[in-house]
């Protein structure tokens, strides 16, 4: 059998915390089990925040050998000067370009996941870039529609994925529908089975308003949507519930009831799972032909450069990413 | 000095878990340094679902003379069979007997503060309760508006105040107003100083709409209601910040940077509370002339009469109400 493809980590934007929590899961490769990975980035961001062994690699196979001594890098040149904390258009030119090579590697099958640091939304918009976020692009690269590709959030004790993202929150009744429930509840069932190895995945559904409506007195969105989309999904064998009321669905007892909340908004996935898992969330992307997680935190600018970043999520969505290819994928992929 | 007043403690719906919980806060009076109090409520819904010793009382000071030994009640007949899981119209006249007579007591001064068990509002509303719950009924009482009752939640390590609550969630940006905010956060202001003997209380607001809507971006009430309140409580000298986003100000280190959370709507406020504190959330109201406080949870008819209810949230209630009033009353108001 050959040896496994190593996994690929785009490092983000060079002034933020990327190249530091990138680093710092290497440093924890032994204690966490982690799997051999390479980065893509700046080599000059990274120095500049880590004293640890760096090794530019031209391949994949070079990233394999060097990986026990050092961490190994596709070296992209970005120009100009990286000042941790001060993001630039430079700098979102350089997180662009680590993050179009990263998702090359995977999706060819060279890299066998891709895991990407965080970027900064403004700087990319800045340069011209047109997608809403990492998602949007790497799901474009990878031939599927913004749509098909559902955000899950998981934490050690917590899965969430929020039916509508970054919309106004008075936009989320009128995009809720019977369609885009059933659209997500279904890619979050094959992408539990697929990559987190769940033979029959749990699904609970949260309802939009308080008490979950209270049987229509507040609120008409569970009865004209959730509960005839949770109905269709039960008919086609679904294990689903709900909706139920979001504000007692979180507790610990609670959660050991389903293996995945699918919430109607942005926060009421969110603050659940950031309250209890701030430090180790992962995002990671269902409904892809590619394993792609990351870290659920931004750039943290304000911290960049001081050695105070976790490197906590970085390290869970690596080792998220590896258990979900090691599912997905028998044998390895050609080498 | 006199022997302060006891606390007084409605049962609520008797086919709830109100009698249960009530008994076996006062199990624990001694390991939990409960202080005295007596309940009110019918004496066979106790005595069907629990088998320590109750002491009908005809009065407060009965009350303080027998709380060492058994549990006080000023017992009302609500005729009728009680059959715990198995609400009914009389229970539901008895739990407002209960809640009105419990309210009195408090208002007089001859009880040092209410706390109030839970009730069935459709039960409620079915004999013709037109508050929309008990904290409207307590402030009418008291000779307050609704409007100006804030409901506080409070759990060891979180309190939060929702600024509107049981509507659905579309309207909630609607509702939204500076005037509501100001209203809200000055009752809360005031509200901890005098409860909880906060010098200056540390508010943290939440926004409406995903990252605080990205200085505009995701939703225009950030800017529009939000900052504006903000920066008029600033003027007045409150110790206020935000609007923050919401799900990454509820994690552990976040939580230390406030004293209250304010919140847009429902969800945003219990959902974290009852995430991190499912078992002993209080229901705290601010803005009354007497301390009433009740346990954050509902009569959880399922499971009344089988001895499966955790006393926690009652027993923080009694305990936080307590507190409250050893902070408002320098001296005992008069027997």
């Amino acid at each position: 059998m050959p040896t496994p493809a190593p996994l690929v980590v785009s490092m983000g934007d060079p002034a933020g915390v990327g190249p530091e929590i990138v680093a710092k899961a290497w440093e924890r490769r032994m204690e966490r089990a982690l799997p051999p990975f390479v980065t893509v980035g700046d080599q000059r961001a990274v120095e500049r925040v880590w004293r640890g062994p760096v090794a530019p690699v031209r391949d994949l196979h070079e990233a394999l050998a060097v990986f026990g001594d050092a961490l190994p890098i596709l070296a992209i040149d970005c120009g100009g000067e990286v000042t941790p904390g001060v993001p630039d258009t430079e700098g979102a030119r350089c997180a662009l370009a680590a993050l179009e090579t990263a998702a090359g590697l995977a999706q060819s099958g060279a890299a066998r996941a891709l895991v990407t640091g965080p970027v900064s939304k403004a700087q990319l918009y800045a340069i011209g870039f047109t997608h809403s976020g990492q998602t949007e692009f790497v799901a474009e690269r990878c031939g599927v529609s913004a749509d098909n590709a559902v955000m899950l959030l998981a934490g050690p004790t917590l899965r969430v994925v929020p039916i509508t993202t970054h919309i106004p929150l008075a936009q989320v009744p009128g995009s809720l529908s019977i369609e885009l429930v059933l659209a997500k509840a279904r890619a979050t069932v094959r992408g539990l089975m697929k990559n987190f190895g769940i033979a029959r995945p749990r699904l609970a559904f949260a309802g939009l308003n308080p008490h979950a409506g209270e049987g229509g007195a507040i609120g008409p969105e569970e009865i004209e949507i959730l509960e005839p989309a949770i109905a269709i999904l039960q008919a086609e064998g679904v294990d689903a519930v709900g909706p139920l009321a979001a504000d007692t669905m979180f507790h610990p007892r609670a959660r050991e009831r389903y293996d995945v909340a699918l919430c109607c908004y942005h926060d009421q996935a969110l603050v659940p799972l950031k309250t209890l898992h701030f430090d180790e969330g992962v995002n990671f992307t269902l409904g892809l032909p590619i394993v792609r997680t990351s870290p659920d935190h931004g750039t943290a600018f304000a911290i960049a450069g001081r050695d105070l970043a976790d490197p906590g999520a970085m390290i869970a969505a690596i080792a998220m990413a590896h258990g979900a290819a090691e599912r997905r994928f028998a044998i390895a992929p050609p080498q």
